[in-house]
């Protein structure tokens, strides 16, 4: 996959892409990121990129001549009009784990992060493909949202987690969230592990683990349980919980 | 403020902090940053921070001593019991800007990110005062997360935003998703900027923004709108978008 990031502030993202899940997937090539600075497409003798608004108010917009001309330039470096141009905007489509799974199957993805007061609306209606929200909470710009949706993104890519960093029990990849987990020691401080836990009886842990899961996003998520379809034993152990905590 | 952010990949936070906004909140003195691996609190010879899971399964989970006497540490430090404990996780509560302004408020943060399958429970249980999610997808660690909670608090503290990027007018501060902005040129290949920007009618600007505010909210984030109390004129103007685009 080929991701390109438009940014004026490209060094905010070393240290997010230099690390951990991010850099092993570009070290075994199954990604390959690319910062552009979109200031050095401005045209202009400044190469400013920002602009009063129309209208009056505060705040800088976000100029269309840059973006528009970065965009055209990796399209055509890459031989692509297939790419997905991926505006990070507060008002955009909020970002799920489904959305993830739609990007993890592209080849080319071009993010453009703006930053100040906003984007000229021409990017959002004639360049942008998708546009995305993170969550519904203000950020100084839209580098961390990238940040995030590559994170979640290029940690699908096939070969880029091992066999034991498994993202196929993760949280909101079930519809539920996870169990409780533990380990070493038994006892820390006072507070123990629960029983079952140690037991060995594998039947009974796997059960304890998927009550606790069903649990857990009945009392912090109910909003989830909405979404997937419970199995039978699901919709039982459910009506137990309900009769409990209500 | 003061920021603990306890994490074992303390580099990749550099370019985050070290620009923008957060980097200006630094120098301004609003906040003060402090990153502390928490791999040099593993109290064994080989400075472990993970173990198998009791019960089995795939990933590894953070032990609780690491990260306990870490946090010890930092509140003895900072010789306050008041600091918020805030866990980076997708079980958490999802985040919002109500709860970025409720933080904003406080003297001290220290944030844990995860990393590996999860955390030891009793870390949830008995160290942490909130656990926050920045949204219903899952990424390799807290990190990201913590920096996105970060950048949307330090922006909220008084004297770090210029009256310039005031965030009065924000999308979510409002309750309703930002009016589209333009700035020049009027025309860019053949994109025109809507007349009433031109027309020096700052009422009819006003109304326009406002209007279209509304109209954005209503297609793209319909569950906004049940939050908030709409004037009598905003009530009106829902009633027109209805008809024309029900």
């Amino acid at each position: 996959m080929k991701i390109d990031i438009l940014t004026l502030f490209p060094e905010m993202f070393s240290g997010v892409l230099g690390h951990s899940i991010l850099k092993k997937a570009a070290d075994k090539n199954a990604v390959l990121y690319n910062i552009v600075n979109f200031r050095e497409f401005a045209d202009n003798k400044h190469q400013t990129v920002d602009d009063y608004p129309y209208g009056g108010g505060a705040g800088m917009v976000l100029k269309p001549q840059p973006i528009f001309d970065a965009v055209a330039s990796l399209k055509e470096k890459h031989g692509s009009d297939a790419s997905r141009v991926i505006l990070l905007c507060p008002q955009g489509e909020r970002y799920d784990q489904r959305k993830a799974e739609e990007l993890a199957k592209e080849q080319h993805l071009i993010f453009i992060c703006g930053h100040y007061e906003g984007y000229d609306e021409r990017i959002r209606e004639h360049l942008a493909t998708d546009e995305i929200s993170i969550g519904d909470y203000v950020l100084t710009g839209g580098e961390l949202g990238a940040m995030v949706v590559i994170d979640s993104i290029v940690r699908l890519l096939p070969g880029v987690l091992g066999s034991e960093e498994s993202h196929l029990r993760d949280s909101f990849s079930t519809g539920l969230l996870e169990h409780p987990h533990y380990t070493r020691p038994a006892e820390f401080r006072g507070m123990k592990v629960p029983d079952v836990l140690l037991s060995g009886n594998h039947r009974l842990i796997e059960e304890w683990r998927e009550k606790e899961s069903l649990l857990r996003t009945y009392l912090r998520r109910p909003d989830l349980l909405k979404k997937i379809i419970l199995s039978p034993k699901q919709v039982k152990w459910l009506d137990e919980i309900k009769k409990q905590y209500d």
